[in-house]
């Protein structure tokens, strides 16, 4: 570590919630990790203290030009007690390329993987224990300068939390409704899209409270050029099977680089299974569906690890997938990790980073 | 004034700055106007208080997802010491229609305004004297429940702070450096382009960086899509005179509605003078610069009211307007407007709304 880590307890440690309603994203552990960066000094005062509120002036840039930027993954219970992390070194990667993108300053990600593991290990009673269930992992860093001009901030704070989340499906695995959209854009070549920053957020409510009130769980985005290519669906990277081939779309400057989504291709390679990184457009989709090509899609990402798709609805167009069920293949592959994150598969592929107990 | 406000005073008023040094957004007056928004409850608790940090759980989804909106407008000190305020009507319909495309719920824009003219009325010993000087006014929106999903948040805090500041060109209005940006993207179609909503901004640091460091003060947005079209000049809608014609970008889904662009529309065509909004290409105004028939370029928007343009580069293309020096009409506009703002020219057009003094 290239800077001392202060740590400050909570006095009185909060009530564990119920595991069997945990939700997403409600509820936060004890503790939290925190650094400040100021021009001229770098990152500096890296602290573990209790989960509390932070103050900020209103002028703080991050209320008025959304210069932020953040991570997801989750840590897991294996049956003996020990904790994974699945591949953090991608989301700190991952991080400091959105931080490049925004014109934040770089982080030492070893260094706030060290600190994240410190962090689980405090609040490691917080993990919840039950089938499916983990600990969320939310690193964000914020523009904390108080100043109202357009221009990158010249100080920061980087937080990490933590909330115990539940099973995602609570009848196991299955399929959701699409919708796609063809109105509003997610992200275009040369704007944000490949970073992880809040805008990219924002701009997506829209179309997904329409598709909601629909009826549809997920928005799939067009390609801002052309409205022709698939992007994503919702906040998940996303995979056709058609034909006995795996295609997703190819990392095209404006959909994030899940790090899900290199873990199936990774697999699929690994058992042989064609997979393609291409562009890929919803006509091409559609036609593969009306020839009854279309054997299966699915969304990837650390929330769900995969999303099967039962259902796209295309102008018109309703494609039901596999009787709405869910497909082999992304049964396998959800299988597959999820196993290899809680330990009860061996992994082949150096994903796992084990939090390890303090002396 | 449908739901009461309150009024805290702050015990100590704070010295205020060097009229010489204001610079912008920086020094804040003592006191800030805030309503909150609970799902349920609609907007609330409006109140005037002591100018303060706020305290926001790390999980508040303002951090997270970037579901903010602002505005900018300015009060403006006559020579007879009343307070103008320039269209702070158009800002409130913005701003409505930036929660819309943001899923933020609309406020009473009569009642900010209301909320605003008090607020300006207790804090009016900060509205700078010096020539050229105002008051900045920022009114903004964040999402602030505390939640990690991907959603429309359940409450929000409203918020108007201002700042005293300088005037924007030290010696006499005067023209910038301006570089066409061919990679980055600001705004598409379909995407938040229209709003004013944070992560815009955050999208255009990075273009700005670099135009920066080439010694170029802002950066020319073209369109997302064909990336030929012009869309705007920084933080400002832009103008272009050509053999006597007016032209600037229409409102295509993807620009800012700039309250500065509608009142030089206005004005141009008070005057008699041709002006046109449609779609215009960076070609065509290269081709009309190398007949000799670009006569002026100019930005606007609420800090600069007119920024004139002296150099455009694009690609190794560099374009010099007027031998650098301001043109006649961006200075007739520029003049006009800034007089009528400071009660010095009649106001024709019921662009002032004055802030009353209290009884
Ligand atoms: C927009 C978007 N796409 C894709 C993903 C999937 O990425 P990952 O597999 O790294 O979770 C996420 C979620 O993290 C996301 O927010
Ligand atoms: C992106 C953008 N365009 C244009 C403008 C000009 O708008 P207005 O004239 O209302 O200040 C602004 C500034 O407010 C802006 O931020």
């Amino acid at each position: 570590m290239t800077q001392e880590l202060t740590v400050q307890l909570a006095g009185t440690k909060r009530e564990k919630p119920d595991q069997a309603n945990l939700g997403f994203g409600r509820i936060f552990t004890d503790h939290m990790f925190m650094m400040d960066y100021t021009e001229g000094q770098g990152w500096h005062d890296a602290r573990i203290v209790p989960y509390q509120p932070i103050a900020l002036d209103p002028s703080a840039m991050v209320f008025h030009y959304g210069q932020t930027v953040f991570e997801g993954m989750k840590a897991y219970l294996t049956k003996e007690g020990r904790v994974f992390l699945f591949r953090p070194e991608k989301n700190m990667e991952r991080l400091n390329r959105s931080n490049e993108r925004l014109c934040i300053p770089q982080i030492d990600g070893d260094y706030a993987i060290e600190g994240l593991k410190k962090l689980i290990d405090i609040d490691r009673e917080w993990i919840p224990t039950a089938e499916g269930t983990s600990l969320y992992v939310r690193p964000f860093i914020i523009a904390t300068e108080p100043f109202l001009g357009v221009a990158p901030a010249k100080n920061y704070t980087f937080m990490i939390i933590m909330s115990p989340v539940g099973l995602y499906y609570k009848e196991g695995i299955a399929p959701v409704k699409i919708l796609v959209e063809n109105d509003f854009v997610r992200a275009v070549k040369g704007g944000t899209g490949e970073a992880k920053t809040g805008g990219n957020y924002a701009a997506s409510l829209k179309g997904q409270e329409i598709a909601s009130e629909k009826n549809y769980s997920q928005v799939l985005w067009l390609d801002g050029v052309e409205r022709k290519y698939i992007e994503e669906v919702g906040s998940m990277n996303v995979f056709f099977k058609i034909d006995g081939e795996v295609i997703t779309p190819e990392l095209n400057g404006s959909i994030l680089h899940g790090v899900t989504r290199d873990s199936v291709i990774q697999l699929l390679k690994h058992w042989n299974i064609p997979v393609a990184e291409r562009r890929i457009s919803m006509d091409e989709v559609a036609e593969a569906y009306r020839n009854g090509k279309l054997e299966e899609a699915f969304g990837t990402g650390t929330a769900a690890i995969i999303s099967p798709i039962g259902e796209f609805l295309w102008n018109d167009e309703k494609m039901v997938l596999n009787g709405g069920k869910t497909g082999e293949l992304s049964k396998r592959i959800y299988d597959t990790i999820t196993s290899i994150q809680k330990g009860a598969q061996k992994d082949e592929f150096g994903w796992i980073t084990e939090v390890p107990v303090s002396k």
